[in-house]
């Protein structure tokens, strides 16, 4: 059994972050004296629909841009357009050195300000495979409409030059993730240059070059360049909407630990006739050691592993107003029934879970032999939060196992006389580890920016405490102290990640107009 | 998840099979006035000296024939030099047409006998990868003698014209399996000719050609030329000696039923992130169900599954006086305990089994991905004794998963719909199966071949019970009633079924002498 060398990004987690949520949640307030000169709703509108015409046609220049984090070539372009791009609009911007692809960084400051807003995107994006593209090329956008035989059919993009339907949408490797984004902020602030606003923030940019590739050199360059990130808040403009395609905000994400888990059985393979009944079956130990971490309901058993974990009952409201339709999630996924670790998705998501990603032993299907394999494997990935680090949870994983009989190895692989002086052996291997993060989602440099979001819409914002993917927003929080969170506003269905990535007209209209309403307060 | 279309060689078996250990076991005597012609032990011994030279070159030439399964003109090749060499003794041969490869089938008759043994062999062999053997063509036999420094060294054929190395090997595909038994046959009936002794059975043999690949079509073709089949007995020469190297013989052989369990997540893999605690992980669900079949000692706790297994008291003695060496199997398999389904390896191989012998879900190594995999599957398979068929127990298995509250599909994979409709789904799907053997070690027919192979060496024969593998005899003891015995002769590190396969010279003589033994009877 081949080991991965280890890769912890953080040598170590000083402790949890102390980044927590105290006391009651305000409830939203319609609007007050220190927004007296924000633009009313229809004013945003309005300046977000002026925006979207040279808005697109900017976008579709920008994704013109190869941008595989591989790619150093036309990963420096990306770079080079952006930067001119923040100067244009009388940004200092600058191009940061970092052991891997740069950083762009941005500033731009307004007299009388006392806030600075810190914004994170990324313009690297997922390589892409033409062949599996309904486009020739992901990097040479394409205008589509909506079409009742293929789905999306193409239309010139000189279209834009007439009435634009919201509903066409613009394909694209990085169409959603992550450059809209990007390009909504220049045309929000453009928008507000032509209007004659001036924004209520002082304003910096950080754009992350690897994010795809797990931003690996991110934590290095934050420590190196923390006096130009200083700010008041961070806001992570990324990611799709909710679901229900409602306004979005995101306070937290969980974290990652990834560990493999090994269990042995015979030095080699062996003829399962000969020795079947006698010689111990790897596979079935695997088998017994995940079934113990876990019950039949998908909570995990392993003592220790929920302490500390509370939701507070104030926080509950928020996680029942999300509007989850469980009942289609689960017909989507062809689940009868979810697991039972909490009463919602989103309650479920404020626990740290213990997932198996992959499991392998012998071989399955076609190449199947009739033997007791050598060993057997569980890939495990378990999502952290802010309330146990990852080095907590590794050590009860490991008590755990050892609590069931066996002697275990940590990040090494037991030799064969381990493996004949102990009745039952596994090893236990450390991958990647990254912390959860989590901002109260009442920070007074939080409320401000929910009621920016919230009342730029008619429709009422969905604001999620904690996401329960990843994303690289820790070293941020840990080396800076910034409350952070994310806003989301690209349509839900933008295949992201994916062939055929896109992004809809009509949320690019309205991630301006997000940005707008932050901006001008 | 591709499903196999279930293959059972055997439409219905029709129940236990009807050869069961009756009475006490009789000690072994020392001879009697029945053996009063067979030729001593030193007669034996000379008279298989004098055939090794003789009958080297002879396996040689028919080494030279390739004979994997799907080379159909050199089969043919095999066939008739097979049905030639038996001719050339005197006796009537054929070679039967079946739906595959055909079988070589061979009779003499003697004045005054009433007896007949059917010799089984199989003159198929592995496929060879020429690459991974230590000479240029596994069809070429290469004789060799110890060497300290490469283990062993090719010396000319030639040397066998002077004297003969017992500790000589000839290397070569099917050497041990199967081609060297078949040849030893030949010679020991050469040997009697030669010293003008009367063979004290009649002897039919036949000869399987598609061993190596399950022979599929033996059922049919035994009950197609049953008549020609009939006999008194029945003994399988194939296989190695029992490790220690004692002359050994096989009175049984565990059955097997293959089993493919799946068990189902979402429709699709889902991002563990946005849905870990809350998607049901199948993976872990197969850990469940699979730790619910056995304990952590290995023995196998779905009810029933044992039922009906008994080790009487009188058979103990037999599978304790086997000389395993545990000690030395633990250590070579790097071991530090072996299951504990009874008290020695003998032991539990009177036991069903119940095998992983794969497993997979999601990706494992590098290719591993931070998801809820959509299914995982367990290829299982189950060794089958005689007091347990393979309808039984796979009816136990099923109720046992029904039991643990699944949707339990047979033989066919749930749609969406079905995966929708219930919290939990699995399905199990049936591939072979194939039926134990065991005669009776103390069958009237048994007593007096265990006496010929126990008095042909000074060492004591090892007599085991069963064998814990399968091998292709049951139809000929379900079509014909035939009361069955193994007599391995070849060396046990043969490499069977591994490059540089070989045959110990020594071992052939050995051999010869066995079955000159069993003859002269």
């Amino acid at each position: 059994m081949e080991t991965r060398t280890p890769r912890f990004p953080f040598p170590l987690l000083a402790g949890l972050l102390l980044v927590v949520l105290v006391g009651p949640l305000p409830a939203l307030s319609g609007g007050g004296e220190l927004e007296a000169q924000a633009p009313d709703r229809e004013t945003l509108a309005r300046m977000a629909a002026e925006q979207t015409r040279p808005g697109m046609y900017e976008l579709a220049e920008l994704l013109a841009i190869p941008n595989v984090a591989s790619d150093t070539v036309n990963i420096r372009r990306n770079a080079e357009w952006l930067a001119a791009a923040f100067q244009e609009r009388g940004f200092t911007a600058e191009i940061l050195p970092t052991e891997g692809n740069p950083l762009v960084w941005a500033e731009r400051r307004f007299e009388g300000n006392d806030r600075t807003i810190l914004f994170y995107a990324h313009y690297d994006g997922q390589p892409a495979d033409p062949a599996a593209w309904g486009q020739e090329d992901p990097f040479q956008p394409v205008l589509k409409a909506p079409d009742p035989e293929e789905g999306f059919a193409a239309i010139p993009m000189e279209r834009l030059d007439g009435e634009i339907d919201p509903e066409w949408r613009i394909f694209a490797r990085s169409a959603s993730d992550d450059k809209a984004p990007i390009v909504m902020l220049l045309r929000a602030l453009d928008a507000l240059e032509e209007e004659g606003i001036t924004p209520g923030s002082d304003i910096r940019v950080i754009l992350d070059g690897e994010e795809e590739a797990g931003s690996p050199d991110l934590p290095q360059a934050i420590r190196q360049y923390r006096d130009r990130l200083q700010a008041d808040l961070m806001l992570i403009i990324d990611g799709p909407r909710h679901p229900s395609d409602a306004p979005t905000m995101r306070f937290g994400a969980r974290g990652i630990m990834t560990l493999r888990l090994v269990t042995y059985g015979p030095a080699e393979p062996l003829h399962s006739g000969h020795y079947g009944n006698w010689a111990p079956n790897p596979a079935q130990r695997l088998a017994h050691l995940l079934a113990s971490m876990k019950d039949q309901e998908g909570r995990v058993t392993i003592p220790g592993f929920y302490d500390g974990i509370r939701i507070p009952p104030e926080v509950r409201p928020f996680l029942d107003a999300v509007p989850d339709d469980e009942d289609r999630l689960l017909r989507e996924m062809a689940l009868g029934a979810p697991d039972s670790v909490d009463a919602s998705l989103q309650a479920a998501l404020q626990y740290p879970s213990l997932n198996v990603r992959g499991m392998g032993s012998g071989w399955i299907g076609d190449d199947a032999r009739t033997i007791i394999p050598d060993t057997a494997v569980a890939e495990i990935d378990v999502r952290l939060v802010v309330e146990s680090d990852h080095e907590h949870l590794f050590g009860l994983i490991a008590d755990h196992i050892r609590g069931e009989g066996y002697h275990l190895m940590v990040d090494e692989s037991p030799d064969l006389d381990v493996r004949r002086a102990h009745p039952r052996v596994a090893s236990l291997h450390r991958g990647l580890a990254y912390p959860a993060y989590r901002t109260a989602m009442d920070h007074p440099q939080m409320t401000w920016v929910r009621e920016a979001v919230d009342e730029a819409f008619e429709q009422d914002a969905v604001f999620l405490r904690t996401s329960g993917g990843t994303v690289p927003i820790s070293p941020f929080v840990q080396e800076l102290g910034l409350p952070a969170a994310g806003v989301p506003t690209v349509n839900p269905d933008n295949n992201q990640h994916s062939p055929n990535e896109n992004l809809r007209v009509g949320h690019f209209t309205d991630g301006i107009r997000t940005l707008l309403s932050i901006l001008a307060r």
